[in-house]
């Protein structure tokens, strides 16, 4: 069944431009008249950077890689900026963002007609928008998770599949609630063997094991996906920590628990392939808790703001030794775009910062361009546990990439292109005298899904805007 | 000279469809199979709701004018969803959101033709995404500031152009600074009597007497603006309050004022034709005083935030009796687009909510997404002075207007139009299963000037997209 994720035609192609990519943290690096070969199975073969012009750099791969010229079949050349992209959490099935909707419209995704039709949406929208990883929450509905996954793999999307795990009778509504224990169990076993047949490798296409979050499953459920997660090393994600209110139902629930991450912990769930959602309010324990497990978290900042449900500390987060990416968290949060998510984070450090006294720690607490960026790709990468696949322009990685271009005005004060209709290219107005650091802030701070003109997923091109 | 603004053919037209415009503060009001009729003034003479259908609506606004049918060329039938809107404080010299280029761009647009590149690409960037008018902070130089008028003036957008006043040598940089007290006076004078020229009425373009903010200004050049300010009935826009620095500048330059506001008052400049943009850290006495003057706060979220200036208290400044508008605040804030503002101004009020305790008073301090839209149409307009001619789609006011659309996904999941590229509908999914409310929310969080397909001021078409 390998062949399913084949049959997609990747051919060997040489990519030409300006490529950029997290180095690090705190700093970008700018690959210009640089040249990336990419093999058919979508890896990286040979990376030309430095040269003194895309010529040379294509030269380079060709000589390195030992192909010949025809292969190259790009007609981008000389316009190419390339940014790696990975790494968005959400819940797919909310596409209305009001969180009252959640569960009927969740359990109105049985429906199957309507689930592809609300999949296939979201899909390509956050494939539009540059989203080459993206873990989901599906729904407790098996042929409506399964049919994500065939969707995702269809449609070339990188992805984490999760069936939603909420058994607990007290606290999940009648209408959408696994019937048992043993059937919620069973449920999320059928939606990994199905992956097993779709995706054997795991190649693009992986189960993830969802609780909800700790409120709503029982205790027997989290030990039974805790021993899946032993048994088959399947990652996990869940929720932790989002609002107040949730912490005192935690408590509440969980009286013989020491703390929210606690609960987590005594179940075994908290390990080096957990992914916590939002972490807004963690104490110093849990924080050092989580770290000591090297569990990861998401940070959600779009959710957490229009829900009022606070401010995730970051660079705290990170001092405590804990890897954070970045999620949209639809519908919590309002839009689908990772690139939002990465402007929301750099302004909801600034709002934590507003409450501190001016200094040093206020300025420490804001997060740069550059560290939103790093956590909508590498730090989303390692996450998922995926830092050795994807990331960067390096060799042996695979290529997960976009393709950004921004806007020109032109000496008359009109975007290029503009007249004739040819193209939109979005609220980036590019006037000729930025430097590199500025066009890519402007991308940030302006850019939309109309900048991205090209996504590839494991060498694949699975989304294209003229 | 009033010729130049007729120039620009407006015809009779009739609009039909679903019309949305604020209520009041807290509600909209939403006016389907409705019709407005809009005379060659560009002024609503009559407007039909609560009709059976389109057709009815139309032929009740034929009979009250007593026009004939052929005078409507609208081939946007039954498509229509209208909203008017208002109130952008912008300053259009920084397209560039990095507040240290600010001083050398706004002194290198003295070189008009650049002048003429900025001003034309960001005039006709905020027409395209609905805002019809805006208030402009220019540049210390007269030519410059006159194009911005001329500019204006010919693609359309209603608009408060300030020449800034800065002629405090101490403060003001060398390079960028009036030459003194009496050529910064004679300098706003010529910008005055420019668009006594062009527009002799003030009916599209207006000049706003500019202090850049009190630092700025000598004692004679603020008091020489508020007797021009008196002579003249010119409006006033300044900055207060923005950040703590300036509040410390402020105390130390005028030692012997209370306060921020009250260096305002003292010289004269605090009037109900008076717009001051951010208010964000005033306090309780400074607040009474404004609300005694009747002058105006804008509120500017995305600037605020993403210069860590703090959160401006809009509820509050509600409750003390003033009245808030919505700025972009061009390049402080990093979107031109007013609706992007008002969708941080929820934001906003959310991290102001996170900083208090759960209960009552957090609630109250969200806004909502009525009010935001109230913010950003009729709250500007009245700031502006302009509540009796724009905001609403009344019988006697000019049709400043947007329309919008939403996209729709097909029964496949795709949206509607895209296999054939017909269009681009932007990021907001309708389903059908939505509400009005819903519809409106979503075009808030995730709506984008692709959305924003028609737009006009005073009647006239000042941009279209397909």
């Amino acid at each position: 069944m390998r062949k399913k994720v084949e049959d997609h035609n990747v051919f060997r192609q040489i990519l030409l431009g300006t490529f950029i990519h997290s180095k690090s943290r705190t700093e970008l690096e700018y690959m210009h008249n640089a040249a990336v070969a990419v093999n058919s199975h979508g890896t990286i073969a040979a990376v030309a950077l430095g040269c003194d012009s895309l010529e040379d750099a294509k030269e380079k791969v060709l000589r390195e890689t030992g192909w010949s010229d025809e292969e190259d079949d790009n007609d981008d050349e000389g316009e190419i900026h390339v940014y790696p992209n990975v790494g968005i959490f959400g819940k797919s099935t909310l596409l209305d963002w009001l969180a009252k909707y959640t569960f009927p419209l969740e359990a109105s995704l049985s429906d199957l007609a309507k689930a592809k039709r609300v999949y296939t949406a979201c899909v390509r929208r956050t494939l539009a928008h540059g989203t080459t990883t993206a873990t989901y929450y599906a729904t407790i509905d098996v042929p409506a998770t399964n049919l994500l996954a065939d969707l995702c793999l269809s449609l070339g999307q990188r992805a984490f599949v999760g069936r939603v795990c909420m058994d607990r009778a007290d606290i999940c509504p009648e209408f959408y609630r696994d019937a048992s224990t043993q059937a919620s169990l069973d449920a999320t076993r059928k939606t990994i063997a199905h992956i097993d047949r779709i995706d054997p490798g795991y190649e693009l296409i992986s189960p993830i094991l969802t609780p909800r979050f700790a409120p709503s499953c029982s205790d027997a459920s989290m030990d039974g996906l805790t021993q899946l997660h032993k048994d088959r090393q399947i990652p996990v994600q869940t929720h932790i920590s989002e609002n107040k209110g949730e912490l005192q139902l935690v408590k509440d629930l969980f009286p013989e628990s020491s703390s929210y991450a606690d609960v987590y912990d005594t179940h075994g769930l908290l390990t080096r392939k957990t992914v916590l959602a939002h972490g807004v309010h963690l104490s110093d324990a849990e924080a050092s808790l989580i770290a000591s497990r090297e569990s990861k978290i998401s940070h959600c900042p779009c959710s957490n703001s229009s829900l009022t449900s606070g401010e995730a500390r970051v660079r705290w987060l990170w001092e405590k030794g804990i890897e954070v990416g970045l999620g949209t968290d639809m519908s919590g949060g309002y839009s689908p775009s990772i690139l939002e998510a990465a402007r929301q984070a750099t302004l909801t450090s600034r709002h934590l910062a507003m409450q501190m006294q001016e200094g040093e720690d206020r300025e420490k607490c804001k997060l740069s361009v550059e560290e939103a960026l790093f956590l909508a790709t590498r730090g989303g990468a390692r996450c998922l546990g995926l830092a050795d696949k994807i990331g960067g322009f390096e060799v042996g990685k695979q290529l997960d990439a976009q393709l950004i271009t921004l806007g020109t005005v032109d000496e008359n004060g009109l975007r290029a292109g503009e007249e004739e209709s040819v193209h939109d290219a979005g609220n980036v107005d590019v006037f000729g005298w930025e430097s590199w650091d500025e066009k890519v802030a402007k991308w940030l701070y302006n850019g939309d899904d109309r900048n991205t003109k090209k996504v590839w997923v494991k060498g694949r091109l699975v989304h294209s805007r003229r």
